[in-house]
């Protein structure tokens, strides 16, 4: 019997949880819909809703049913998840507490209407359109940070979307990783271009594209009568209590730009669906962290869908739908269209191996940012130096350069990390995978990804947020986060 | 100056006004896009949605400041604009204070659920997959009733959607109506089959249909960057502070479905598009009444686009849009295609004439459903008896009977009569509009709509909740609601 007053505290938690998911899907309509002269009404109807959440998270009662939890005998007689569940309320609390309510009503209007800025400006290609937002938000995150009293103010940003993480961690990660990426860039580079391929060239109509996307997400095991799949610039997942949206975008030149995406997307919308019914609405019904996120995304657009034994399967699909433009194409020519190394202006473009250069200077700009390093106007010159310095690439407009992300423009700042944290897990999964499911490669060639995803599901979706994220990795493969199973995995890719 | 009282009241006003249109866009979003697992997450939001603006409704603060304004040296001080916001405002909340949270938020639930469970039934033919649903609502609507303490309970329904009005008011006005349409309906029936017109029928491919519909929304005077057009079984407008989410439905055989829906719809929609952005989010950007709102979309449906010199003007443009359909039509024969009467079993595709006979029957249904007069299992039956009586119809299934409206199903008890006072409303408008307007019916076939627009935006939209529905008619017009305008002008048309 579960005790009283979890049954209590649990339908605190679960009323504001639900409020949660109302203000995902405002997010998503107006990334999907939304009529242009609706935004102002948007901004206050999510700014509204964020207030009546802070306050609900805030109440005194939630802190006195906390404390009672917390009492050893209460404690004792909960089961882990009901555990986990209290101590990531608390945890979340704990944040709430430190924030005023005006705080986080500002950081919530201004993230949606700086959204529509950056937008403007990316399509201008006009930075000082978007510059006063940027400062503001900036501005609005240091305030965030100082609330916290982290350490180190980025760290109080951090702990946001990856619990536990801190900079100095980071730090010591992408340092030894910067230097070995650099490295492995230049030689998988080379041996792409030994392998000498041409280019899959096509027309590739809309309709047969989203037909394919279909086809990808159900052998996936993605269930669509719990979930859409529809159009945005900047494509994403939205779960929302087993409710998961997917969007991705159709390049009538390029195929590859709606098939991936929707297998990134698709991989975030099983961890969505994955999550127990019973636990919806709770921190069990909810994620480990981003970084484990990530790893479910990234695990399946890059570990298995970039990897030659997925296209032994989907080679012939392919050849089936566009027949005028995959015939007589090969294996071998395929998987190197599908994995060209090569250093690049666009992060969501990059190959598996450059990627996490992007990320790194986001992430050190990130902390400059936070310190105040720079002047907002100086920062196009200070990522377009970065650019040149990590992956000798010379930005020809903001546009292409420090404009290309949706992410600082709706106050995400210490979320980028959370990518390269997600490749270097995916990389663990599989190493992992591969042990206990030793016919792996003939399964994937096979098109059986259901017996992949029912792994991810019982090691990971199921657990929710159970375990911390490093803990969780302890757990599923005997170790830490071990970066050298990635380095491992590239090596043998491109060998 | 505004007085500070008011400043802090309105605040208040536009905060729950506002969590009210986050609400509207769930259920908007439920019947656009929203995936069929998704019901049961929705249902909760939306009530915990209705808890929290009832709470803010309640709250004590609330009524303090309404008693301070209400002082004469206040009152005084406010503006009529502001007088109204108070007014309306101590209304919503007197409602409001005498029905308690819990029934609100059941009420909403219910509803939520129960409209899933209607469109089942329906699409099943099926009457005892909903009985238990509507048994449900009938009684929780009884309850709302009886807290609201009318002398009559369906008074106490009728008047949430037509302040003012009461049954004792549409017993004399639908009593003396009934006799006179009988008599109408088969006169006009006979003009009809005098006329002796050929049906107009062809193939209409939906793309045209929609480019269409989005001429004529655009004819009309309809800002769709602060709205939008979609599809939905059951067309719709939805209001939500400026933006303004209409639905259709396109039928490939029938192009008078998409096309009379949409200018149905578009009347609506103009009219949320009209109050001033000013006031949105209080009372003065919200309708009069449900019969105010009805009178301007069948204003435009009716009076206009089922009228001779509206076909003047439009007859070509169809004849470009579709000349294998329309080429050698004559205007004649367009208006009997678009004004057929006869009666009929489906409320939404009856004439203008019958259609009332419809609105009567379900008024006289829900008196008695609200009083107990029949069990649940029994409507069906009572449905088909008045249908023989008043229409001379035999109704072969439930599907075509007692399931086919949406209205019950999400507790709309009350709503239908405000139908027939819209008809009685707009041709009361058009009345006055005529003398106004000396060559409206030149102005109607040239496609010169936006002059009507701007009448009626001047004198009804832009007025919001002012005055009440019969003072506003009043101003207008010089009388009250005067159903004689409605039987001249269907003499006129018909003859």
């Amino acid at each position: 019997m579960t005790h009283p007053i979890y049954q209590d505290f649990i339908q605190h938690v679960r009323d504001i949880y639900c409020l949660g998911t109302a203000s995902s899907l405002l997010r998503w309509e107006q990334e999907i819909s939304m009529p242009k002269k609706g935004l102002e009404n948007r901004a206050r109807q999510c700014e509204l809703l964020s207030g009546i959440i802070h306050d609900r998270m805030t109440q005194p009662q939630i802190g006195e049913m906390l404390c009672k939890l917390y009492e050893p005998k209460v404690w004792e007689s909960l089961t882990g998840e009901e555990q986990a569940n209290v101590r990531e309320m608390r945890r979340a609390r704990e944040r709430a507490v430190k924030i005023p309510k005006a705080l986080v009503q500002e950081v919530t209007r201004v993230s949606t209407l700086s959204h529509e800025q950056w937008a403007t400006a990316r399509a201008q290609n006009a930075f000082a359109i978007f510059q006063p937002w940027l400062e503001k938000t900036v501005e609005l995150q240091r305030q965030v940070a100082a609330c916290l009293e982290f350490k180190n103010p980025y760290d109080a940003l951090l702990d946001d979307y990856e619990p536990g993480m801190t900079c100095e961690k980071l730090d010591r990660l992408f340092g030894d990783l910067k230097k070995e990426l650099i490295v492995l860039a230049s030689w998988a580079e080379g041996e792409c271009r030994k392998a000498g391929q041409k280019p899959i060239e096509g027309n590739f109509p809309t309709e047969k594209q989203k037909a394919l996307c279909v086809l990808l997400l159900e052998k996936m095991g993605f269930d669509l009568e719990s979930g859409r799949l529809d159009i945005a610039v900047h494509p994403f997942c939205s779960g929302m209590a087993g409710d998961v949206r997917l969007t991705t975008r159709y390049d009538a030149s390029d195929f590859r730009v709606s098939f991936f995406g929707v297998i990134h997307e698709g991989g975030h919308g099983l961890y969505e669906q994955g999550f127990l019914p019973e636990h919806r609405n709770t921190p069990m019904g909810n994620a480990a962290s981003l970084g484990i996120h990530e790893s479910q995304s990234r695990f399946w657009e890059n570990v298995i869908a970039r990897g030659r034994p997925f296209w032994r399967h989907m080679l012939p699909v392919l050849q089936d739908s566009f027949p005028e433009v995959f015939a007589g194409v090969t294996q071998e020519q395929v998987f190197w269209w599908v994995n060209p190394v090569r250093p690049s202006l666009i992060r969501v473009e990059a190959d598996e191996v450059t990627y996490h250069l992007h990320i790194i200077l986001r992430y050190e700009m990130e902390q400059g940012m936070l310190k105040g390093d720079w002047k907002t106007s100086e920062l196009p010159a200070v990522w377009n130096r970065k650019m040149k310095d990590y992956l000798g690439q010379t930005v020809p407009e903001d546009r292409l350069g420090i404009l290309q992300d949706v992410h600082w423009s709706m106050g995400g700042i210490g979320y980028f990390p959370t990518y390269t944290l997600g490749s270097l897990y995916a990389a663990q999964w599989f190493h992992q995978l591969g042990k206990e499911l030793p016919d792996l490669e003939d399964r994937i060639a096979r098109g059986e990804w259901v017996a992949i995803r029912d792994w991810l599901r019982d090691k990971i979706h199921h657990q929710g947020s159970k375990h911390r994220a490093d803990d969780l990795c302890r757990r599923i493969t005997g170790e830490p986060l071990n970066p050298q199973h990635f380095t491992d995995y590239i090596r043998r890719k491109f060998a």
